[in-house]
This record gives C-alpha cells, structure tokens and sequence, in this order.
C-alpha cells in the first residue's frame, strides 16, 4: 500500500502533521500573497483581484477586503460574486465550498482545522480538517464563527456573533452560541 | 417628484445600490484613508490623529487603534474622547452617532447594513442600513457585535462576545447573545 | 510611605493612569512592535520570532500571527510552543501567565483589563488589570474574548465563540457565553 503523503491526509480528514515542507512551502506561499494583498491599498481593486485568484487559484475568487488570512487559499472553492468583508480568517486545511452570491460579514472564521481533544496528542501538533459546506445565497453575520465539518443550507441567515458547529438547514434564519434555527426564511 | 439618488435612499433608510458611482468613490476615499492609518506606525500618534479626522470629516474624531476600516466615515459622529481599540470595524451606510466618553474594546463590529432576507434580492446587491445610536460613558466589550437599528443608552455597559440586535437601556450592565439586562448600573 | 508608580498600582490591580509617561513610553515601545511584526512578510519567520521575543521580553515567545497587538508585551509570559493565530489582541496591563502547548485561534481577545462601572471614574480613563492564568495544553477557541482575572485550568478547551468570565476547571470541554463546563475531557 502507498504510503500517503501528509497533504494526502489533511485533504482526506486524517490526522496530518502540518509541519510536513511540502504543506509549510504551501502555507508560505499563501501567507505571503495574503500579506501581499494585506498591503494593496484597497483602491487598485484589480491588483487585489488578481491577487485573490492567485491565493484561491480560481477564475471567480470574488472580492475579499483586509485584513484577510487563510492557510492554502486552493481548498477555498468560491462560486460567483462572493464577498468576504473586512478581518475575516479561513483555516481552509480541507474543503471550503462556498455557492453563489454569498455574503461574509466583518470578524468571520471559518475553520475546517481541528485539534485532538486528547492533550499528549494535540502537543505533537497533530491535528485533522474536516470539510464545510455553504450553499447559494448564504449571508453570515459580524463575527460568526464556523466550525469544522458543518454544511450551511442555501439561502441560510447565520445571525452575528454566531457560532455554527452543526448543519444548519437551508432557507431559515438561524442564530446563537450554538447556532440553531430562528425561524423560517423561504424566498417570496 | 425628484429622483432619489442612491446615497439620499442609503441615508433614508431605503433599499440602494451600493455600487452606484458616487457612493463607490465616497467608499473608496474613505478605505484608502483607513489603510493609510493602518500603515502608519501607532507612535506617530499626530499623523494619526490627523488621517482619523479625515476619514470622520469631524474635528473631534477621538482616537482609534488599528486595524480599523469602516465604509463611509462621515457617518460616525463622535463626541469627546471616543477610544476605539484593535481590529473593529464600522459599517456606516447609515448615521451612527457616538456620545462622549465612549470606549470600544477589540473586535467590535458596529453595522448600520443589513442584507434583504429574500435571495433573490439579496442576490442584485441591493441593501438597505439602519441608524445606530450610542449614548454616552458607553463602554462596549470585546467582540461584541451593534445590529442596525438599535440605541444604546448612555451608560450602558454592553459585555464582552455581546449580539446587540434590540435596543438597551441607559444604566445597565447588559450581555449575551441576544443581549439582554443583566443588571441595573446606576452612577454612583 | 513611598508612593506608588501609575506601573505599581498597574500590576497590583489597583485603578492607575494609563496616560502617565512611563505606561505612554511602554506602550509606544510595544505597539511600534507590533507594527512592525504586522508589517513583516509571513515567510520571514526568524525575523518575525525574533520580534515577538523583542514584544514579550522573552526568549520562549512562540510563534504568533499577524495582525496581532498588545499593550506592554512583557506581562506575557508564555511557556513552550505557544501559537496565537491570525487577528488577536492581548490587553496585557496585568501578567498573563500561559503554560505550555497552548493553542490561541484566530479572532480571540485576552483582556486583563477593566474599567470602572461608574461613568463619572470611567470618563476619568483610570482603570484596573486583573491577572489572567492560562494552564498548559489549553486550546481557546475562534471568536473567544477572555475576561479579566480569570484562570482556565490546564487541558480546557475553550470553545469558539466563548466569553470566559469566571474560571474554567482542567480536563474539561467548556463554552457558551458566558462559558460554562460542557463535558469533562480526562487524558486518554
């Protein structure tokens, strides 16, 4: 059996040494076009553009304003018109499907990153990404956080300050720390 | 009858187009001052100052760490000595009037705009912003989140991790999500 | 009886003057710092080091993203391995005592410090630090604001979104806000 490479193992939800050199020379080099854009004043809107498509490697990107950070920027696959207001931070170590039209509001996380609860474990800096799932026409509030694995039904209203750590269902408005269904939110 | 252009309906509380010419190169101005403050070394204190009062078009301007963005700026009336810790930003499509001796701790969020909850609208961009009126000896925690809309009375203490989405009484020590009383806060 | 220095009375939790010259100085030491921590490329990572070890006055530092501020940097006393993710800030008027291994995601707040309920002393700026003790192995959470004068026990994890006001037991799972035990998390 092929012995699987950490990055293998990340993308797959297995416990990965994220210390590995091929997945540091990816952070690198997403950190740096993060900090790149960080440093782009917000008024060259097509060299920040450029620089977002590079960080996700994507042709839709959408528009993202600073400060902005992710891991590896390639797990973040965004469909048309995505905008990520300002200090926003994704830990994209698996998947990150974003839909349509989707709207992220300042002070975001969205983390796929986990660490093992046991302690010796999660001091060798071990850790494991599970995927997150946000359907069309989400819009998450200021300061949300989204929590590894979860999916987000289209055209869910995830309330501010919000902390999403289990499916929530589409067309509803949902809130709270956890996060459950306010009520429903079918389109008219 | 006189057609509205998109900043008079922004400012009315009306559904507008937030990429309209005008209100595009009004945000614009204002994000190129707030990244020429987040560029500009925290000792230069003068300078600062000076970069803050421009992007709020006021005199008193108060003083405000980075990172700090916001949309329009001159919708941020500030009384005297507003403090404005790292990484808060300031979603001011509508007015938000701040009285004195105000204090806003790191990770604030204070939005005036709020999306169309049906997706099809959501979906043109269109949106719409609500005023925000914060009293005075305000002091507001650590990540907490000011919905449109609400009033803030003055002294009121709003906790730290706070979701303010309904108004809240002068004197009062108040938090959650939603925040709610927690207890009276009378000066001494 | 000597009197006290405004950095006396800050240490030992007693209401001090933050606007006094030696607090201004230190701060203006620090938050320069920070700044340039924040304005240093990603992928230089020994110059960064090197500046966290200059911000805390210590040699374990950690490792630590940008953007990130603090006040004073040397009431930070970290253990081994420390790692404190994109966007935080620490308002360390007080000593933060972090042990070993401890994981800080993006987003979190620690904040020693306090003001006073009445506004008449608030509107003073006088204010008041609290110790913050951090065991080892301790992961906080994204979005978690940490209150004055708490202690969270070794090997909590501290959800996301938490606001920790009150002391967290060791081996436990906690969250909410305000943060409560939700299981117990023994070592394997």
């Amino acid at each position: 059996m092929p012995i699987k490479s950490e990055k293998q193992k990340m993308l797959s939800g297995e416990l990965f040494n994220p210390s590995d050199s091929q997945l540091s020379d990816e952070r690198n080099r997403t950190k740096k076009l993060c900090f790149q854009l960080n440093q782009t004043c917000p008024t060259k809107i097509e060299l920040r553009r450029a620089i977002i498509q590079e960080i996700m490697q994507s042709e839709s990107g959408g528009y993202i304003e600073s400060p902005f950070n992710c891991d590896y920027g390639y797990n973040i696959k965004a469909g048309k018109n995505l905008y990520i207001n300002h200090g926003c931070t994704i830990l994209d170590g698996n998947q990150i499907n974003i839909g349509d039209n989707c709207l992220i509001a300042p002070g975001v996380v969205i983390a796929t990153v986990n660490h093992p609860h046991d302690p010796t474990i999660r001091a060798t800096w071990l850790e494991y990404a599970l995927p997150i799932n946000i359907g069309n026409d989400v819009w998450i509030g200021a300061n949300a956080t989204i929590c590894p694995g979860v999916t987000i039904g289209s055209n869910c209203i995830v309330a501010a300050g919000s902390l999403v750590n289990n499916d929530l269902p589409a067309n509803t408005v949902c809130g709270g720390v956890p996060a459950k269904v306010l009520k429903n939110n079918p389109p008219q």
